[in-house]
Order: structure tokens, then C-alpha cells, then sequence
């Protein structure tokens, strides 16, 4: 059924490198980018930018992400053309497209480029309940992971990586230029194998705009976890939509924005100091 | 003509810090994220998520950078509503809107959602050309000065910063959750100040991803400086649309992948070295 061609994600190019001694040419890696257009039963429907790993699981994750499909089953064709970056979806449900597509949100952040605020009005009506907790070392442990998990990243400098989790270890790890692709492509991998996400974690290097975190909470993912830094609106978000937000993870150390209590606590120090990041 | 209510572009929250002494409740500084809806001719036209600090640049910026104006006097009446993050952009040439919204690319790095390939085509019978030429030393000044000059992220760790240069001074800062909305409020500043683009450098805090490069281009800024990396498209599409395309700039080097006649060269030296980011 699934046809995945695995082109080189990454690519040697001929740079100018300039520094104290002056310049030289070298070869230097850069990662690659390039268009991955979906076509939705028989239409046309988007083109993603993105680095050519998993195509099939970016395009199931995103149309996933964005409510087209709710599980592997409702795919029942997926045929990729790595040549020309096609790749054809063909769903039980057809015909979604226009009502879905009628209003249009251009996101801050790494953006998809679709919010439907509509979305938001029936997600704030299920938060996202489950009773998943981690420790203070698991949360540094995951963060820990992703980084080394990020070989893509420690190659070319210039790309995201998305990681689900359980509390003491990454399930999935995937990296795209784009931070959205990224996490779709982990989702795609969780509906292909049937994974639940509603007892995971979900580590992002990126910053947690409103987007993403709308993104976690349509999943049902409890826990937002990364290195960077959150948005008001996101934290807004993630306290309504029942999300655990911790962003700066880095050291020893990390916020939590919402929702502590998944996180164990082991001593509670008063005091109320000041911003310190 | 231009009502600009400003907004904080940042504020408190009440946080959980975890560290190796336990968890301490703290305020810290959140980075602020907020609809802009642009009403254009009367027309709903699209909503951006953005860091509410100069919504009228932001509009103007990004009606520039598609295509739907091209200077500041094509704008005739700007008014926005800062209560419900609304602007209102009345302009001489109506309705195409249509047209350009036709096709759909969401982007795969921090996108605004929109790129047209039509309008690639077009760039390419006309790459940019500029006589300017940049030193080592004033490379590595303007990486510098956009860093001192990101005020917010040096507050909040969560923000873009966008600068326009001159090769020996920064003309405009601006800073933005999205690293295109940076980038816009900055294009916004040139088209209302009659600022021109192409004697001048961009240099943007994020990674270099197509769109940023065809935003570039567009606009006919001919250098692209960034602390971060290029996509092997973004690098591409600057050899062809005659950018010089500069990345990892930091500390006291520099990689320049595309046009490097535009950055004069000390001294060259020899050899073929391998991947060192």
C-alpha cells in the first residue's frame, strides 16, 4: 500500500567559508527542501515544503492533524511519486476539502498555515484528560534523548525535531525543516502503527506557538515538552485545553506553564522570584 | 491615517521552575501572541498570529511582500481596531485577492502559508541586481548589532528578530514570534518611509527556508544574512535569483553559499576541507 522512495534528506554543497584567515571554498552540508504536494481524492489539495523523509507518514500525520482522516483505516489508497513529489490520498470520507479550507489562518510560528478557530470551540468542550505523570529526571531524560536523537540536526544545523514519548522513553523521533511537518510525520507513524498518544509526550525543539499546542491537544497529548519558549496565546491554550505546557527545558532545569499536576513535584520551595531565563 | 495602539508585546505569568532544589512558583516573562485579521477592501481576508507591536507595519508589510500592494500610496486608508485585533486596509486596485489565492503552499519553515509558484517564475526573468558589496568585518557587525538590538528576546527567549541594513548599520529592527511577521513589519517601515530595498541587507535571526528567499527576492533586497542554516531550495533559488545568500553567521565566520562577488574577499586560501558547521 505504501510506496515510501527515500530520497537523500540532506545534500553537499559548494560554500564560500569566511573567517579570520580570510575565505576558502569547501563542501558543506545543507539540508534539503522540497514541495510534497497532497492530492486528496483525485483534487489537488496542498503543497508542503518539506525534507524528503517519510513522505507517506507527513502526508497521513498532516491530514490527521487536520481532521481529514481519524485512523489508518479511513486511507484507503496512498501512492507516492517521489519523482515528481505527488504523493495521492484516497479516503472513505471525500469532499471535506472546501468546507475545511473556507477559512484561513496564516500561524506566527513554524505554521502549517491552517488554524480553524472553529476547531478551537469544540476542542475547549473535551480537554484532554489522562492521568500520565513524569518526574523531574524523566522530563530531562526525553529532552536529553531528542537532542541525541537529532541526527539530521547535528549534520546540517538547519532543521526541527519532533519526538513522542513515554515518560522514560522516545518512541518516535522525526525531523523536517518544517517543526509541523516533523511532529506530523509522528503522527503518521502513530496511526500507521496504531500507537496511542493519549498516554504520551510530545517533544518538540521548536517554539510552542498556539498552533502546535492546538495541534498536541487535537491529538489528545497530554504533555508538551521543549527546549524553547512558549507564546501567551499557547499557554492560554494549554491551560483550557487540559495540556501540560513545559517549555526551556535545558540543563537542569524547565518551566512548567500549565497544568503541574502530571508533573512530580518533589519539594516546594516558596518564595516568588524573578523572571530568570 | 495610521491609528497604532500598542499593546504590551510581552507579559507575566505564573510559572512551576523546576531545578535540581525541587519546583518553585515564579513569574516570568511570556512573549505575546494575538490575532491580526486583515480586512482588505471590506473583504475578510486572512488572520496572522503575530506579537501585537505595529499591527499597521505588519499589514502594510505583508500586503507588500504578496504582491497586493506596491507602495505606500497604492494603501488608501489603514485604520486599525486594536480591541479586536482587527485592520482595515482600503486600497486603489480591489479584488485580487482572488487571483492570488487561488493556489495554496504551506511553507515548510516558519511560513506565512503562502507561496505562489507562479510568481517564481516571473522572478526568475528578473534576479536581483545591486552593485552593493559588503565586508567580512560588516557581516559580522550586523550579525551583531541584531542580536544587541532584540530587545524581547532577550526578555522572553521566544521571539524573531529581522533587521534592515545598511553594510555598515542597522536601519530598522523589528522583532515578531513569526519570523516572516518580522520581516513583514520591517518591509511595512521601508514602503511607509519610502526606504529603498535593493542598497540594502536583510538579516533575519531564523533559518533561511524558501520563503524567506523568495520574500527577499521579491522585494529585491539583494543580501540574505542569517546566524542560521539554509535549506538546499532557499540556496537554489538565491543562485538563480541573484541573492547573495550568507548562513551561520557566528562569531567571527560566515558561509556565503550564493554570489559571493557581493562579499569582498581578503585573501584566498586553497584546499577543500569537509563539513565543519
Amino acid at each position: 500500500m505504501i510506496n515510501n522512495i527515500k530520497p537523500d534528506p540532506q545534500e553537499e554543497r559548494r560554500i564560500w567559508r569566511f573567517d579570520v584567515e580570510g575565505v576558502r571554498q569547501m563542501d558543506d552540508v545543507v539540508i534539503r527542501e522540497v514541495p510534497l504536494t497532497i492530492y486528496l481524492n483525485g483534487q489537488e489539495f496542498v503543497t508542503l515544503l518539506y525534507t524528503p523523509e517519510m513522505a507517506d507518514m507527513l502526508a497521513v500525520g498532516f491530514l490527521r492533524s487536520e481532521g481529514l482522516v481519524k485512523d489508518f483505516g479511513d486511507i484507503t489508497s496512498l501512492r507516492f511519486d517521489g519523482e515528481r513529489g505527488f504523493i495521492f490520498v484516497e479516503t472513505k470520507n471525500g469532499g471535506l476539502t472546501e468546507k475545511l479550507y473556507g477559512k484561513r489562518t496564516i500561524t506566527s510560528g513554524c505554521g502549517k498555515g491552517t488554524v480553524f478557530f472553529s476547531v478551537l470551540d469544540a476542542l475547549k468542550n473535551k480537554p484532554v484528560e489522562s492521568g500520565l505523570s513524569i518526574t523531574y529526571e524523566q522530563v530531562l531524560g526525553l529532552v536529553r534523548q531528542l537532542q541525541e536523537n537529532a541526527v539530521l540536526f547535528q549534520a546540517t544545523g538547519g532543521i526541527h525535531s519532533a519526538a513522542l514519548c513515554h515518560p522514560d522513553g522516545v518512541v518516535y523521533t522525526c525531523e523536517d525543516i518544517g517543526r509541523h511537518n516533523a511532529v506530523d510525520k509522528i503522527i503518521g507513524l502513530c496511526l500507521k502503527n496504531s500507537v496511542s498518544l493519549e498516554d504520551k509526550v510530545l517533544v518538540t525543539s521548536g517554539r510552542i506557538s498556539s498552533e502546535i499546542l492546538i495541534k498536541t491537544a487535537k491529538l489528545g497529548i497530554p504533555v508538551l515538552l521543549s527546549r524553547a519558549a512558549p507564546t501567551t496565546l499557547s499557554v492560554e491554550l494549554a491551560d483550557t485545553l487540559g495540556v501540560t505546557l513545559i517549555g526551556f527545558a535545558r540543563g537542569r532545569r524547565f518551566n512548567v506553564y500549565t497544568h503541574p499536576e502530571r508533573v512530580q513535584i518533589n519539594e516546594v520551595i516558596g518564595g516568588n522570584e524573578g523572571e530568570d531565563n
